[in-house]
Protein backbone atom coordinates (compact mmCIF):
# COMPACT_ATOMS: atom_id res chain seq x y z
CA UNK A 1 0.00 0.00 0.00
CA UNK A 2 1.06 3.55 -0.81
CA UNK A 3 2.27 5.67 1.81
CA UNK A 4 -0.57 8.83 1.58
CA UNK A 5 -0.78 12.49 2.25
CA UNK A 6 -2.50 13.76 5.36
CA UNK A 7 -4.72 15.91 2.58
CA UNK A 8 -5.49 12.31 0.69
CA UNK A 9 -6.35 9.95 3.92
CA UNK A 10 -7.98 12.72 5.23
CA UNK A 11 -10.36 13.30 2.07
CA UNK A 12 -10.80 9.52 1.64
CA UNK A 13 -11.70 9.20 5.27
CA UNK A 14 -14.23 12.38 5.29
CA UNK A 15 -15.75 11.21 2.01
CA UNK A 16 -16.52 7.82 3.87
CA UNK A 17 -17.63 9.24 6.40
CA UNK A 18 -20.09 11.72 4.58
CA UNK A 19 -21.32 8.25 2.47
CA UNK A 20 -22.48 6.98 5.57
CA UNK A 21 -24.65 9.63 6.67
CA UNK A 22 -25.98 10.11 3.19
CA UNK A 23 -27.21 6.24 2.98
CA UNK A 24 -28.24 6.14 6.63
CA UNK A 25 -30.77 9.27 6.09
CA UNK A 26 -31.50 8.20 2.23
CA UNK A 27 -32.69 4.74 4.09
CA UNK A 28 -34.77 6.29 6.81
CA UNK A 29 -35.96 8.85 3.71
CA UNK A 30 -37.22 5.70 1.34
CA UNK A 31 -38.53 3.91 4.35
CA UNK A 32 -40.71 6.67 5.67
CA UNK A 33 -41.69 7.16 1.64
CA UNK A 34 -43.24 4.25 1.29
CA UNK A 35 -47.04 5.41 2.33
CA UNK A 36 -46.82 8.32 -0.02
CA UNK A 37 -46.94 6.35 -2.78
CA UNK A 38 -49.65 3.82 -3.93
CA UNK A 39 -49.34 0.47 -2.35
CA UNK A 40 -48.27 -1.36 -5.69
CA UNK A 41 -44.73 0.66 -6.06
CA UNK A 42 -44.12 0.40 -2.45
CA UNK A 43 -41.79 -2.82 -2.42
CA UNK A 44 -39.94 -0.54 -4.90
CA UNK A 45 -39.36 1.75 -2.74
CA UNK A 46 -38.76 -1.00 0.20
CA UNK A 47 -35.38 -2.19 -1.71
CA UNK A 48 -34.52 1.40 -2.62
CA UNK A 49 -34.13 1.66 1.51
CA UNK A 50 -32.25 -1.50 1.58
CA UNK A 51 -29.54 -0.80 -0.81
CA UNK A 52 -28.58 2.12 0.54
CA UNK A 53 -29.46 0.73 4.22
CA UNK A 54 -27.11 -1.89 3.14
CA UNK A 55 -24.32 0.68 2.00
CA UNK A 56 -24.01 2.46 5.22
CA UNK A 57 -23.58 -0.53 7.03
CA UNK A 58 -20.82 -1.22 4.72
CA UNK A 59 -19.54 2.17 4.43
CA UNK A 60 -19.33 2.05 8.00
CA UNK A 61 -17.19 -1.28 7.84
CA UNK A 62 -15.14 0.35 4.92
CA UNK A 63 -14.24 3.31 6.62
CA UNK A 64 -13.03 1.20 10.01
CA UNK A 65 -11.11 -0.57 7.44
CA UNK A 66 -9.81 2.59 5.77
CA UNK A 67 -8.55 3.61 9.44
CA UNK A 68 -6.98 0.11 10.84
CA UNK A 69 -5.10 0.34 7.39
CA UNK A 70 -3.04 3.32 7.83
CA UNK A 71 -1.09 5.04 10.85
CA UNK A 72 0.19 8.87 10.80
CA UNK A 73 3.67 8.58 10.95
CA UNK A 74 6.20 11.74 10.42
CA UNK A 75 3.43 13.94 9.06
CA UNK A 76 2.08 11.32 6.40
CA UNK A 77 0.07 8.33 6.04
CA UNK A 78 1.94 4.85 5.69
CA UNK A 79 0.56 1.39 5.63
CA UNK A 80 0.07 -0.34 9.10
CA UNK A 81 0.24 -3.28 7.98
CA UNK A 82 -3.35 -4.70 8.86
CA UNK A 83 -4.61 -3.93 5.02
CA UNK A 84 -7.54 -2.04 3.30
CA UNK A 85 -9.50 -4.92 3.40
CA UNK A 86 -11.70 -4.97 -0.41
CA UNK A 87 -14.29 -7.67 0.22
CA UNK A 88 -16.72 -4.93 1.82
CA UNK A 89 -17.24 -3.21 -1.27
CA UNK A 90 -17.79 -6.57 -3.24
CA UNK A 91 -20.04 -8.30 -0.44
CA UNK A 92 -22.27 -4.92 -0.92
CA UNK A 93 -22.27 -5.21 -4.23
CA UNK A 94 -23.20 -8.58 -4.36
CA UNK A 95 -26.42 -7.75 -2.24
CA UNK A 96 -27.23 -4.22 -3.66
CA UNK A 97 -25.93 -4.74 -7.57
CA UNK A 98 -29.49 -7.65 -7.70
CA UNK A 99 -31.62 -5.43 -5.81
CA UNK A 100 -30.95 -2.40 -7.58
CA UNK A 101 -32.63 -3.83 -11.50
CA UNK A 102 -35.31 -5.48 -9.12
CA UNK A 103 -36.14 -1.87 -7.76
CA UNK A 104 -36.02 -0.63 -11.43
CA UNK A 105 -38.09 -3.41 -12.90
CA UNK A 106 -40.26 -3.10 -10.06
CA UNK A 107 -41.38 0.66 -10.36
CA UNK A 108 -42.57 0.27 -13.98
CA UNK A 109 -45.69 -1.80 -12.32
CA UNK A 110 -45.28 -4.68 -15.55
CA UNK A 111 -47.53 -7.58 -15.80
CA UNK A 112 -46.40 -10.78 -13.35
CA UNK A 113 -44.85 -12.81 -15.58
CA UNK A 114 -42.91 -10.17 -17.31
CA UNK A 115 -41.51 -8.30 -13.83
CA UNK A 116 -40.46 -12.39 -12.53
CA UNK A 117 -38.97 -12.97 -15.42
CA UNK A 118 -37.19 -9.56 -16.27
CA UNK A 119 -35.95 -9.37 -12.46
CA UNK A 120 -34.90 -13.33 -12.04
CA UNK A 121 -32.51 -12.85 -15.54
CA UNK A 122 -31.18 -9.27 -14.49
CA UNK A 123 -30.55 -10.22 -10.64
CA UNK A 124 -28.82 -13.38 -11.48
CA UNK A 125 -26.53 -11.65 -14.35
CA UNK A 126 -26.10 -8.89 -11.41
CA UNK A 127 -24.66 -11.37 -8.93
CA UNK A 128 -22.48 -13.39 -11.48
CA UNK A 129 -20.75 -9.88 -12.50
CA UNK A 130 -20.03 -9.20 -8.87
CA UNK A 131 -18.86 -12.96 -8.39
CA UNK A 132 -16.80 -12.78 -11.28
CA UNK A 133 -14.98 -9.48 -10.65
CA UNK A 134 -13.72 -10.69 -7.17
CA UNK A 135 -10.86 -13.04 -7.79
CA UNK A 136 -9.52 -10.48 -10.05
CA UNK A 137 -9.56 -7.57 -7.57
CA UNK A 138 -7.71 -9.92 -4.88
CA UNK A 139 -5.44 -11.78 -7.58
CA UNK A 140 -1.76 -10.19 -8.10
CA UNK A 141 -0.89 -10.86 -11.54
CA UNK A 142 -2.04 -9.04 -14.66
CA UNK A 143 -3.14 -11.57 -16.60
CA UNK A 144 -5.47 -13.11 -13.79
CA UNK A 145 -6.77 -9.56 -13.21
CA UNK A 146 -7.48 -9.20 -16.89
CA UNK A 147 -9.03 -12.90 -17.47
CA UNK A 148 -11.75 -12.09 -14.76
CA UNK A 149 -12.71 -8.84 -15.47
CA UNK A 150 -13.47 -9.80 -19.61
CA UNK A 151 -15.37 -12.71 -17.52
CA UNK A 152 -17.28 -10.37 -15.24
CA UNK A 153 -18.06 -8.09 -18.66
CA UNK A 154 -20.06 -10.78 -20.06
CA UNK A 155 -22.68 -10.48 -17.82
CA UNK A 156 -22.57 -6.57 -17.56
CA UNK A 157 -22.85 -6.71 -21.43
CA UNK A 158 -25.89 -8.62 -20.67
CA UNK A 159 -27.46 -6.26 -18.42
CA UNK A 160 -26.98 -3.58 -20.89
CA UNK A 161 -28.60 -5.78 -23.89
CA UNK A 162 -31.38 -6.36 -21.97
CA UNK A 163 -32.19 -2.61 -20.61
CA UNK A 164 -31.32 -1.30 -24.12
CA UNK A 165 -33.63 -4.00 -25.97
CA UNK A 166 -36.77 -5.95 -24.19
CA UNK A 167 -36.75 -3.08 -21.42
CA UNK A 168 -37.33 -0.59 -23.98
CA UNK A 169 -40.42 -1.93 -24.98
CA UNK A 170 -41.81 -1.76 -21.97
CA UNK A 171 -40.64 2.02 -21.63
CA UNK A 172 -42.80 2.56 -24.46
CA UNK A 173 -45.78 1.50 -22.81
CA UNK A 174 -45.33 3.40 -19.50
CA UNK A 175 -47.36 7.11 -19.11
CA UNK A 176 -45.66 9.74 -21.05
CA UNK A 177 -44.73 11.46 -17.64
CA UNK A 178 -42.93 8.87 -16.36
CA UNK A 179 -40.82 7.71 -19.71
CA UNK A 180 -38.45 10.35 -19.51
CA UNK A 181 -37.63 9.51 -15.79
CA UNK A 182 -37.42 5.64 -16.68
CA UNK A 183 -35.20 6.39 -19.79
CA UNK A 184 -32.71 9.14 -16.83
CA UNK A 185 -32.24 6.14 -14.20
CA UNK A 186 -31.77 3.75 -17.21
CA UNK A 187 -28.78 6.28 -17.65
CA UNK A 188 -27.79 6.84 -14.26
CA UNK A 189 -27.42 3.06 -14.24
CA UNK A 190 -25.44 2.96 -17.52
CA UNK A 191 -22.93 5.87 -16.52
CA UNK A 192 -21.96 4.67 -13.10
CA UNK A 193 -22.17 1.58 -13.47
CA UNK A 194 -19.56 1.75 -15.96
CA UNK A 195 -16.84 3.97 -13.53
CA UNK A 196 -16.21 0.23 -11.59
CA UNK A 197 -14.82 -1.70 -14.84
CA UNK A 198 -12.39 1.19 -15.56
CA UNK A 199 -11.34 1.71 -11.91
CA UNK A 200 -10.80 -1.74 -11.48
CA UNK A 201 -8.16 -1.46 -14.53
CA UNK A 202 -6.88 1.73 -12.93
CA UNK A 203 -3.56 -0.35 -12.33
CA UNK A 204 -3.26 -1.79 -15.72
CA UNK A 205 -3.60 1.41 -17.41
CA UNK A 206 -0.91 2.54 -15.91
CA UNK A 207 -2.31 3.92 -13.00
CA UNK A 208 -0.24 3.87 -9.63
CA UNK A 209 1.18 5.67 -6.21
CA UNK A 210 -0.93 7.71 -4.47
CA UNK A 211 -2.78 9.91 -6.19
CA UNK A 212 -4.10 6.95 -7.77
CA UNK A 213 -5.13 5.06 -4.76
CA UNK A 214 -6.92 7.81 -3.74
CA UNK A 215 -8.61 8.37 -7.42
CA UNK A 216 -10.03 5.17 -6.98
CA UNK A 217 -11.29 5.08 -3.16
CA UNK A 218 -12.77 8.59 -3.81
CA UNK A 219 -14.27 7.65 -7.46
CA UNK A 220 -15.80 4.43 -6.22
CA UNK A 221 -17.59 6.49 -3.54
CA UNK A 222 -18.96 9.31 -5.41
CA UNK A 223 -19.97 6.25 -7.82
CA UNK A 224 -21.74 4.67 -5.19
CA UNK A 225 -23.81 7.49 -4.02
CA UNK A 226 -24.91 8.02 -7.53
CA UNK A 227 -25.93 4.60 -8.14
CA UNK A 228 -27.45 3.89 -4.95
CA UNK A 229 -28.95 6.97 -3.60
CA UNK A 230 -29.08 8.83 -6.22
CA UNK A 231 -30.91 6.39 -8.57
CA UNK A 232 -32.94 5.77 -5.63
CA UNK A 233 -34.36 9.12 -5.91
CA UNK A 234 -34.93 8.86 -9.77
CA UNK A 235 -37.10 5.45 -8.12
CA UNK A 236 -38.39 7.24 -5.75
CA UNK A 237 -39.84 10.02 -8.28
CA UNK A 238 -40.98 7.38 -11.09
CA UNK A 239 -43.02 5.68 -7.61
CA UNK A 240 -45.05 9.16 -7.20
CA UNK A 241 -45.10 10.11 -10.76
CA UNK A 242 -47.00 6.56 -11.37
CA UNK A 243 -49.10 7.05 -8.09
CA UNK A 244 -50.13 10.67 -8.98
CA UNK A 245 -51.70 9.01 -12.38
CA UNK A 246 -53.01 6.14 -10.88
CA UNK B 1 -7.45 -22.90 18.75
CA UNK B 2 -5.40 -23.77 14.91
CA UNK B 3 -3.30 -21.16 13.22
CA UNK B 4 -5.33 -20.04 10.24
CA UNK B 5 -3.43 -18.31 6.81
CA UNK B 6 -4.85 -15.17 5.75
CA UNK B 7 -6.87 -16.70 3.52
CA UNK B 8 -8.73 -18.87 5.60
CA UNK B 9 -9.31 -16.14 8.50
CA UNK B 10 -10.70 -13.22 6.01
CA UNK B 11 -13.19 -15.67 4.36
CA UNK B 12 -14.52 -16.26 7.91
CA UNK B 13 -14.49 -12.70 9.41
CA UNK B 14 -15.89 -11.27 5.49
CA UNK B 15 -18.91 -14.09 5.95
CA UNK B 16 -19.35 -13.41 8.91
CA UNK B 17 -19.94 -9.45 8.05
CA UNK B 18 -21.67 -10.39 5.01
CA UNK B 19 -24.12 -12.05 7.09
CA UNK B 20 -24.82 -9.12 9.61
CA UNK B 21 -25.64 -7.20 6.33
CA UNK B 22 -28.26 -9.67 5.21
CA UNK B 23 -29.63 -10.56 8.25
CA UNK B 24 -29.68 -6.86 8.71
CA UNK B 25 -31.66 -6.17 5.75
CA UNK B 26 -33.82 -9.20 6.06
CA UNK B 27 -35.07 -7.99 9.13
CA UNK B 28 -35.99 -4.35 7.29
CA UNK B 29 -37.45 -6.14 4.99
CA UNK B 30 -39.97 -8.85 6.31
CA UNK B 31 -41.00 -5.66 8.70
CA UNK B 32 -41.59 -3.50 6.35
CA UNK B 33 -43.30 -5.93 4.21
CA UNK B 34 -46.02 -6.76 7.09
CA UNK B 35 -48.31 -4.22 5.69
CA UNK B 36 -48.81 -6.02 1.81
CA UNK B 37 -50.09 -9.16 3.37
CA UNK B 38 -53.40 -9.68 5.27
CA UNK B 39 -53.56 -9.57 8.47
CA UNK B 40 -53.84 -12.71 9.71
CA UNK B 41 -50.19 -13.61 8.56
CA UNK B 42 -48.44 -10.56 9.86
CA UNK B 43 -47.92 -12.24 13.23
CA UNK B 44 -45.51 -14.83 11.07
CA UNK B 45 -43.80 -12.08 9.07
CA UNK B 46 -43.14 -10.11 12.42
CA UNK B 47 -41.92 -13.48 14.13
CA UNK B 48 -39.38 -13.87 10.67
CA UNK B 49 -38.08 -10.60 11.46
CA UNK B 50 -37.20 -10.95 14.68
CA UNK B 51 -35.67 -13.99 13.65
CA UNK B 52 -33.21 -12.27 11.41
CA UNK B 53 -32.98 -8.89 13.64
CA UNK B 54 -31.55 -11.67 16.64
CA UNK B 55 -29.21 -12.72 14.25
CA UNK B 56 -28.00 -10.17 12.88
CA UNK B 57 -27.27 -9.09 16.41
CA UNK B 58 -25.93 -11.77 17.88
CA UNK B 59 -23.38 -11.93 14.21
CA UNK B 60 -22.20 -8.53 15.17
CA UNK B 61 -21.03 -10.23 18.38
CA UNK B 62 -19.67 -13.74 16.21
CA UNK B 63 -17.51 -11.42 14.26
CA UNK B 64 -16.21 -8.97 17.11
CA UNK B 65 -15.34 -12.41 19.14
CA UNK B 66 -13.64 -14.25 15.65
CA UNK B 67 -11.58 -10.64 15.55
CA UNK B 68 -10.31 -11.06 19.13
CA UNK B 69 -9.59 -14.59 19.03
CA UNK B 70 -6.86 -14.07 16.50
CA UNK B 71 -3.90 -11.81 16.15
CA UNK B 72 -1.47 -11.63 12.87
CA UNK B 73 1.68 -12.80 13.63
CA UNK B 74 4.52 -13.81 10.60
CA UNK B 75 1.90 -13.86 7.99
CA UNK B 76 -0.28 -15.85 9.87
CA UNK B 77 -3.65 -15.66 12.19
CA UNK B 78 -2.52 -17.36 15.69
CA UNK B 79 -4.78 -17.86 18.60
CA UNK B 80 -4.55 -14.58 20.78
CA UNK B 81 -5.69 -16.34 24.18
CA UNK B 82 -9.03 -14.82 24.16
CA UNK B 83 -11.15 -17.49 22.52
CA UNK B 84 -13.75 -17.82 20.29
CA UNK B 85 -17.11 -17.65 22.01
CA UNK B 86 -19.20 -20.82 21.12
CA UNK B 87 -22.18 -19.39 23.14
CA UNK B 88 -23.28 -16.66 21.30
CA UNK B 89 -24.54 -19.18 18.40
CA UNK B 90 -26.27 -21.13 21.38
CA UNK B 91 -28.03 -17.63 22.85
CA UNK B 92 -28.67 -17.49 19.38
CA UNK B 93 -30.49 -20.39 18.41
CA UNK B 94 -32.31 -20.70 22.05
CA UNK B 95 -34.75 -17.50 20.72
CA UNK B 96 -34.18 -18.12 16.82
CA UNK B 97 -35.12 -22.09 16.79
CA UNK B 98 -38.33 -21.88 18.40
CA UNK B 99 -39.59 -19.06 16.46
CA UNK B 100 -38.80 -20.32 13.32
CA UNK B 101 -40.97 -23.62 13.85
CA UNK B 102 -43.61 -21.26 15.01
CA UNK B 103 -43.62 -18.79 12.33
CA UNK B 104 -43.68 -22.25 9.89
CA UNK B 105 -47.31 -22.82 12.37
CA UNK B 106 -48.65 -19.38 11.81
CA UNK B 107 -48.21 -18.95 8.36
CA UNK B 108 -50.70 -21.85 7.61
CA UNK B 109 -53.20 -19.94 9.21
CA UNK B 110 -54.78 -23.40 11.14
CA UNK B 111 -57.33 -23.54 13.66
CA UNK B 112 -56.74 -21.43 16.90
CA UNK B 113 -56.57 -25.06 19.01
CA UNK B 114 -54.22 -26.88 15.93
CA UNK B 115 -51.70 -23.63 15.71
CA UNK B 116 -50.86 -23.42 19.63
CA UNK B 117 -51.18 -27.53 20.38
CA UNK B 118 -48.37 -27.44 17.15
CA UNK B 119 -46.83 -24.04 18.26
CA UNK B 120 -46.36 -25.03 21.88
CA UNK B 121 -45.12 -29.14 21.13
CA UNK B 122 -42.61 -27.62 18.11
CA UNK B 123 -40.93 -24.52 20.49
CA UNK B 124 -40.58 -26.40 23.16
CA UNK B 125 -38.44 -29.47 21.54
CA UNK B 126 -36.45 -26.97 19.36
CA UNK B 127 -35.49 -25.10 22.75
CA UNK B 128 -34.66 -28.12 24.67
CA UNK B 129 -32.53 -29.63 21.71
CA UNK B 130 -30.30 -26.41 21.60
CA UNK B 131 -29.79 -27.09 25.46
CA UNK B 132 -29.23 -30.14 25.19
CA UNK B 133 -26.42 -29.41 22.52
CA UNK B 134 -24.87 -26.82 24.42
CA UNK B 135 -23.00 -28.80 27.45
CA UNK B 136 -21.61 -31.37 24.68
CA UNK B 137 -20.44 -28.23 22.67
CA UNK B 138 -18.17 -27.06 25.77
CA UNK B 139 -17.05 -30.19 26.72
CA UNK B 140 -13.75 -31.54 26.58
CA UNK B 141 -14.37 -35.57 26.71
CA UNK B 142 -15.54 -37.32 23.48
CA UNK B 143 -17.81 -39.29 25.62
CA UNK B 144 -19.38 -35.98 26.87
CA UNK B 145 -19.81 -35.10 23.30
CA UNK B 146 -21.79 -37.90 22.06
CA UNK B 147 -23.65 -38.19 24.99
CA UNK B 148 -25.08 -34.75 24.33
CA UNK B 149 -25.23 -35.31 21.15
CA UNK B 150 -27.66 -38.05 21.47
CA UNK B 151 -29.85 -36.71 24.32
CA UNK B 152 -30.62 -33.62 21.05
CA UNK B 153 -31.33 -35.94 18.77
CA UNK B 154 -33.89 -36.92 20.55
CA UNK B 155 -36.32 -33.44 20.46
CA UNK B 156 -34.70 -33.22 16.91
CA UNK B 157 -36.17 -36.20 15.71
CA UNK B 158 -39.79 -35.76 17.54
CA UNK B 159 -39.48 -32.26 15.57
CA UNK B 160 -39.15 -34.50 11.99
CA UNK B 161 -41.53 -36.45 13.51
CA UNK B 162 -44.34 -34.09 13.57
CA UNK B 163 -42.93 -31.99 10.57
CA UNK B 164 -43.82 -35.22 8.43
CA UNK B 165 -46.71 -36.80 10.04
CA UNK B 166 -49.78 -34.47 11.81
CA UNK B 167 -48.30 -31.13 10.08
CA UNK B 168 -48.59 -33.47 6.59
CA UNK B 169 -52.08 -33.25 7.17
CA UNK B 170 -52.20 -29.66 7.48
CA UNK B 171 -50.28 -29.02 4.12
CA UNK B 172 -53.13 -31.41 2.64
CA UNK B 173 -55.62 -29.14 3.52
CA UNK B 174 -53.95 -25.82 2.25
CA UNK B 175 -55.20 -24.49 -1.29
CA UNK B 176 -53.27 -25.76 -4.42
CA UNK B 177 -51.06 -22.57 -4.88
CA UNK B 178 -49.03 -22.81 -1.28
CA UNK B 179 -48.90 -26.70 -0.89
CA UNK B 180 -45.63 -26.20 -2.78
CA UNK B 181 -44.32 -23.22 -0.83
CA UNK B 182 -44.70 -24.79 2.64
CA UNK B 183 -43.45 -28.63 1.11
CA UNK B 184 -40.15 -26.07 -0.11
CA UNK B 185 -39.78 -24.51 3.60
CA UNK B 186 -39.63 -27.59 5.22
CA UNK B 187 -37.51 -29.57 3.23
CA UNK B 188 -35.23 -26.59 3.78
CA UNK B 189 -35.50 -26.88 7.80
CA UNK B 190 -35.16 -30.51 7.31
CA UNK B 191 -31.83 -30.01 5.21
CA UNK B 192 -30.48 -26.91 7.26
CA UNK B 193 -31.03 -28.02 10.19
CA UNK B 194 -29.32 -31.48 8.95
CA UNK B 195 -26.07 -29.46 9.11
CA UNK B 196 -25.73 -28.71 13.06
CA UNK B 197 -25.69 -31.49 14.07
CA UNK B 198 -23.36 -33.30 11.54
CA UNK B 199 -20.29 -30.25 12.08
CA UNK B 200 -21.08 -30.69 15.58
CA UNK B 201 -19.97 -34.00 15.17
CA UNK B 202 -16.97 -32.87 13.14
CA UNK B 203 -13.81 -33.60 15.56
CA UNK B 204 -15.04 -37.15 16.34
CA UNK B 205 -15.47 -37.85 12.27
CA UNK B 206 -11.58 -36.90 12.69
CA UNK B 207 -11.91 -33.40 11.32
CA UNK B 208 -9.26 -31.29 12.60
CA UNK B 209 -6.78 -28.62 12.02
CA UNK B 210 -7.10 -25.18 10.40
CA UNK B 211 -9.32 -26.37 7.26
CA UNK B 212 -12.20 -27.78 9.53
CA UNK B 213 -11.98 -24.98 11.82
CA UNK B 214 -12.88 -22.75 8.91
CA UNK B 215 -15.31 -25.29 7.25
CA UNK B 216 -17.20 -25.44 9.96
CA UNK B 217 -17.88 -21.40 10.58
CA UNK B 218 -18.16 -21.43 7.09
CA UNK B 219 -21.04 -24.25 7.38
CA UNK B 220 -22.13 -22.69 10.27
CA UNK B 221 -22.94 -19.37 8.88
CA UNK B 222 -24.27 -21.14 5.53
CA UNK B 223 -26.73 -22.61 7.61
CA UNK B 224 -27.51 -19.89 9.20
CA UNK B 225 -28.45 -17.71 6.27
CA UNK B 226 -30.27 -20.46 4.51
CA UNK B 227 -32.22 -21.33 7.61
CA UNK B 228 -33.40 -17.86 8.79
CA UNK B 229 -33.29 -15.63 5.74
CA UNK B 230 -33.72 -18.21 3.10
CA UNK B 231 -36.27 -19.75 5.10
CA UNK B 232 -37.99 -16.15 5.66
CA UNK B 233 -38.48 -15.57 2.25
CA UNK B 234 -40.25 -18.90 1.94
CA UNK B 235 -42.83 -17.82 4.80
CA UNK B 236 -42.93 -14.28 2.93
CA UNK B 237 -43.98 -15.87 -0.25
CA UNK B 238 -46.79 -18.36 1.78
CA UNK B 239 -48.11 -15.33 3.46
CA UNK B 240 -47.98 -13.33 -0.18
CA UNK B 241 -50.09 -16.46 -1.94
CA UNK B 242 -52.51 -16.93 1.00
CA UNK B 243 -52.97 -13.02 1.33
CA UNK B 244 -53.90 -12.88 -2.55
CA UNK B 245 -56.43 -16.00 -2.92
CA UNK B 246 -57.65 -14.61 0.21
Amino acid sequence: METLSVGQFSLVANLMSFTIATMGASALFFFLSRDSVAPQYRSALTLTGLVVAIAAYHYFRIAESWHDAYALEGGAYVASGAGFNDAYRYADWLLTVPLLVIELVLVLGLAKEETRSLSTRLATAAAVMVLLGYPGEVAESTGTRIVFWVLAMIPFLYILRVLFTEFSSAIDRQKENVRGLVANARTVLLVTWSFYPLAYLGPELGLSGSSAETFVQVGYTIADVTAKAGFGMLIYAIARAKSEAA
